[in-house]
């Protein structure tokens, strides 16, 4: 068979600052799935796109090329609209396992496809997983029954949505290439398109411990998100919001998810209630019921019986005990003094060594590692008084992670300002 | 085993515009050798040093890894100094051929490892390969022997030579990544320091016909190269030679033999004799012997006597009669006047495509195949005369070979300035 391009042409082609023909881009991505386009050649393409750029129209047809290459789900028939949302990726960032049931609760259907974490960012299956019984893997008539009965489902993704992204995703993560806007942008909104979603909300997350450290390039991503959502007929918003200091108290499998069943029992650190809500209302909103108020439903216990129908309906049994880790060790504060800066990407790699995260995508994580903190910025600390508490079964990693938090926190006399976790709407 | 470094590391250092270290740097080119970095993360890395560049100390340590993936040779025990010359590559480049003899003559050695050709240039073993019986690999022992017994040897560069940069210029190939003036010079560097030349003159080509299109880019590539000779104690200069029009009025297998063997019997296209004096002078002068004249050794027969014995000493037949195609169409001037422009690129893309050139490593290459040119630039032509008369063996071939050369000749009525084939010098 002839091919219609050579692929070191189209490479060159973004090296030397052109830009991709549809046509050019439409087979680039469709020969790469068939293997025609082998992965020395995909990820000299994508290092030529992460320092070339890409415009627009190029990002929206390589998205389309994407979600081409695999299945696309339809929840038409479903009694319920349905709204998704997205993070980029954060510490401590368990806002999925409140949010999905509780917009549920509300009467939006959320469908939420998952992955699991590499790195200093959580997955959020790895956190679900630490449920006793409970199961990740769903069929996609499984997916649509539950999301009928309970209206919340958080499953892995098939390996039938987007497969030119699943693909290229382990292609970038060994080469240097993720962090480039247009692919980041197109991998996220490939999967949420051929999902189906009706409405979705972008958490593109800012500092230390994301992907974007700073607000002018999440602002690109989210603009660039967005733009491609509605172009693609979703109805799409994005929140910036703060990824200086991790979010809640706590990082890691089990103890996010219990920190998450404190804030549908009605307590939970401020941020994580305050960014749950805030998703809550923008997804019932762009799913066309901004009429309803989601505080009601966390506070009246709608959205906790969500939650337990949500994880048994997966075979998780939401009142067994969780995991605990076998050692623990607490890190004191050397000084009194208010915690002025607790650093996100500290935190995350300490929860990552303490095994809970993996390095490698086959590697397992454990369920009851990650960092407790006592205090977040803005709290005042007494000298000698527990600032962190460190989790894990195997206490060898104790020392990588204190090294991790070496220079992660500063203690002193003025008072910190507080942040708003939501620093900007874009759509 | 442990490795020290990690490739994705390696290649966002160079990505986001840093200096790799030495210890990165022996460590990439070492572990790519080895298969430990996987040709997916060198061709990104590849990219990004295309794009972000290295500084020279850089380039110089990049060098001495890629020498150091592999045997040097030693020619120390020779009676003679030796000196080696490389071309960077251009259309109807058959300089070595006379030049290595010719040199051989005038009491010099040289120990040319050439390569095969690949696309629109051509390569020095294809064309001696013309050359019945002629055989291009040698092993170490018979090359020394030949360079003690006749002075020059023309063969196939060993497996064993700067392996890393075999490796490297495969997937160089294939990935857009060939243009890098780092990765260029190191390459070409690499080798020659590795084959242990005491002089080295670099002919970097100019204009359309060259990887290098503009001066101030090949001057670039020329001192980057200068500096990697001199700095591993081979004494390097390097002149910058004109690649606008093909050299001499051949670009073929056979056919530059045969244009070689003219300029051996003192006769010849002037820009053939002029450069290969040229760079005869250079390599003498660089090898410490300025005081011989290399034009009394092609005048007295000398350089032909060293030529048959060299040809003779691989196997060859310097007497047969050499390939012809079966085929040939000939091209006619459309309008009388003054040739002005006589295209490298289109001359050279021709050659290729009536059979004399190669687009994938392995495939073969037709003896008789390319283009004799009738006239060049400066030459007044009659309407109907002709200007180029093509060979191959397939005549299917032709018409492809005439799309090549369409725009690629002016006619005119004032006469074209004669440009010097040597344009500057280096070193």
């Amino acid at each position: 068979m002839t091919e219609p391009f050579d692929a070191p042409a189209i490479i060159a082609a973004k090296r030397d600052k052109h830009r991709l023909s549809d046509a050019q881009i439409d087979w680039v991505v469709d020969a790469y799935t068939r293997g025609v386009v082998v992965p020395e050649q995909m990820s000299a393409l994508a290092m030529a796109i992460l320092l070339n750029g890409m415009d627009r129209p190029e990002i929206a047809r390589w998205t389309a090329a994407m979600i081409a290459s695999g299945e696309r789900m339809d929840f038409s028939s479903l009694s319920r609209p349905t709204a998704d949302k997205h993070s980029t990726g954060g510490v401590g960032d368990k806002i999925t396992l409140p949010l999905a049931p509780l917009v549920a609760a509300c009467g939006v259907a959320v469908p939420q496809l998952s992955g699991r974490g590499l790195g200093h960012t959580g997955g959020t299956l790895d956190k679900l997983e630490a449920i006793p019984g409970w199961r990740a893997a769903l069929s996609n008539e499984e997916m649509l029954a539950q999301l009928e009965d309970v209206g919340a489902v958080i499953c892995a993704a098939g390996s039938g949505l987007a497969p030119a992204d699943k693909k290229l995703y382990a292609l970038r993560d060994v080469t240097g290439t993720v962090e480039a806007i247009p692919l980041i942008a197109s991998s996220i909104m490939s999967k949420k398109i051929a999902e189906g979603t009706g409405a979705l909300v972008l958490d593109v997350k800012v500092g230390s411990g994301a992907f974007m450290k700073d607000l002018d390039q999440a602002r690109e991503l989210a603009e660039t998100m967005v733009a491609l959502g509605t172009d693609a007929g979703v109805n799409t918003v994005a929140l910036l919001t703060d990824m200086a200091t991790p979010l809640g108290l706590t990082a890691g499998n089990a103890l996010e998810v219990a920190e998450s069943v404190e804030v549908l029992a009605g307590g939970g650190p401020q941020d994580v209630v305050d960014l749950t809500l805030a998703l809550a209302r923008e997804m019932l909103a762009a799913a066309g019921r901004g009429d309803v108020d989601p505080a009601e439903a966390l506070a009246d216990g709608r959205a906790m019986d969500a939650w337990r129908s949500m994880i048994s309906a997966q075979g998780g049994d939401a009142d067994a005990a969780l995991p605990q880790a076998r050692e623990t060790h607490v890190v004191t504060a050397p000084e009194g003094g208010v915690l002025t800066r607790l650093d996100a990407m500290a935190v995350g790699l300490a929860a990552w060594r303490l095994g809970a995260g993996r390095s490698r995508p086959d590697e397992a994580v454990q369920a009851g590692a990650g960092v407790v903190m006592h205090a977040k910025p803005g709290d005042e600390v007494a000298a000698g008084a527990p600032l962190l508490t460190l989790h894990t079964d195997t206490p060898e990693r104790f020392e990588r992670a204190l090294e991790a938090l070496e220079g992660g926190f500063d203690l002193g006399d003025a008072p910190a300002p507080r942040t708003d976790v939501v620093l900007d709407r874009i759509g």
